[in-house]
């Protein structure tokens, strides 16, 4: 990096040995963020970090810890766990966050039907946590319906992504995330709306069921959209 | 029409003297299906209907009349009354209703935050629709993302429509209606996935606000439609 190279901020990636948390973290560190990777046990997370060192360039800076020491270190924390371990990472984590804000990336699929929407009680798993972390934390909500199989290539990613949070503000850093990451981002409200963000993913799932298709997304059309 | 058109169905779009209603019944005039506009006071369906007639080729058949009437008379139909008026439009036609199809156009907006996703206890406009007619009804629930202005241009509309339904019968039924009506459809899944089509609406609102558009719409990407 050049010496007036600004100094990102941190991100920690809650179950980050997964494979849309990898591809995440890959575009993330590209773009010059400190990346944790965590995970139950610190091993897999330090395996799945030097897997994506050897993708990148020398530059970067990816670690891999258990998800409450990178939680702790990050300044911004991304949850990308399956939907079975939501509520217990985030009661794991729950002191970490405070202050901080959480992109909750989570969608609450309940098989075997995962072509239909179901979502928790409190309205959706965004929704979710902001009941389980406080007032204090900041949730966004973002990048359920992405194709992790497109963030290793370099090239655009034919699916935008919404974004829903507590506030604007919130919803203005998961913006960054996105452009960061290369893809279009749009304010999709507040995080009432992520019901629709995260089911959407059912309603994806459908089609690509129905049409014989393995990567349906959405563009959003009719706008413009500033970072695009 | 020529000796061999096929008879259509014929449909009845109640509070079709809206301006989604009345674009609706112009693009379903136009291929070719009977259409009774219907209103709560059947002057006022007439004068639309009287409309549309004008608008369109001597061989449409559009006839106004009151909601019950015209739901009588049709094999299809179609709600586009707001969604205050929702419950007790379909109480007042539930007889005329029974082994028939509803199509729900209605999106629960709750001014005047109406880009924030707040459904109905039956979690959707749809569901609620089904809750009130009976098993003997099925649903689908569709066209709420669409601009009303640009039903009365000839060109192809730039947003897709996501169909839901309680039956494949259902949405496949709504989906001919889509293709009829020349925009792109899409199996969107059971009408749970409803909370994800109508929810759209806000998160469509909250765009136009954002980013300055008046129109904002979604394309589905990465799958190929048979019928676009």
């Amino acid at each position: 990096m050049s010496d007036n190279t600004p100094i990102l901020m941190s991100i920690a990636i809650l179950g980050g040995t997964g494979k849309e948390g990898k591809g995440l973290a890959y575009r993330w560190a590209k773009a010059g963020y400190r990346i944790y990777i965590g995970s139950r046990a610190a091993e897999k997370a330090q395996s799945a970090a030097n897997d994506l060192a050897t993708m990148l360039a020398d530059n970067a800076f990816i670690e891999g810890k258990t998800n409450l020491e990178a939680a702790q270190n990050a300044d911004i924390i991304v949850l990308t766990v399956p939907y079975a371990a939501h509520r217990e990472t985030l009661e794991s984590v729950k002191d970490a966050l405070q202050g901080k804000l959480l992109v909750d990336v989570t969608v609450p699929l309940v098989p075997p039907k995962v072509t239909k929407v179901q979502m928790p009680a409190a309205g959706s798993a965004a929704q979710e946590a902001r009941q389980i972390l406080g007032e204090n934390v900041e949730v966004a909500s973002a990048f359920q319906s992405i194709s992790y199989e497109h963030l290793f290539e370099d090239e655009a990613v034919e699916c935008d992504v919404l974004v829903t949070g507590t506030s604007k503000r919130a919803r203005d850093e998961a913006l960054s995330l996105v452009s960061a990451a290369n893809m279009i981002g749009w304010d999709a409200g507040p995080i009432e709306n992520s019901v629709v963000v995260e089911g959407l993913t059912s309603v994806l799932i459908n089609i690509n069921k129905r049409y014989g298709s393995t990567h349906a997304g959405i563009k959003i059309t009719g706008a413009k959209n500033p970072t695009a």
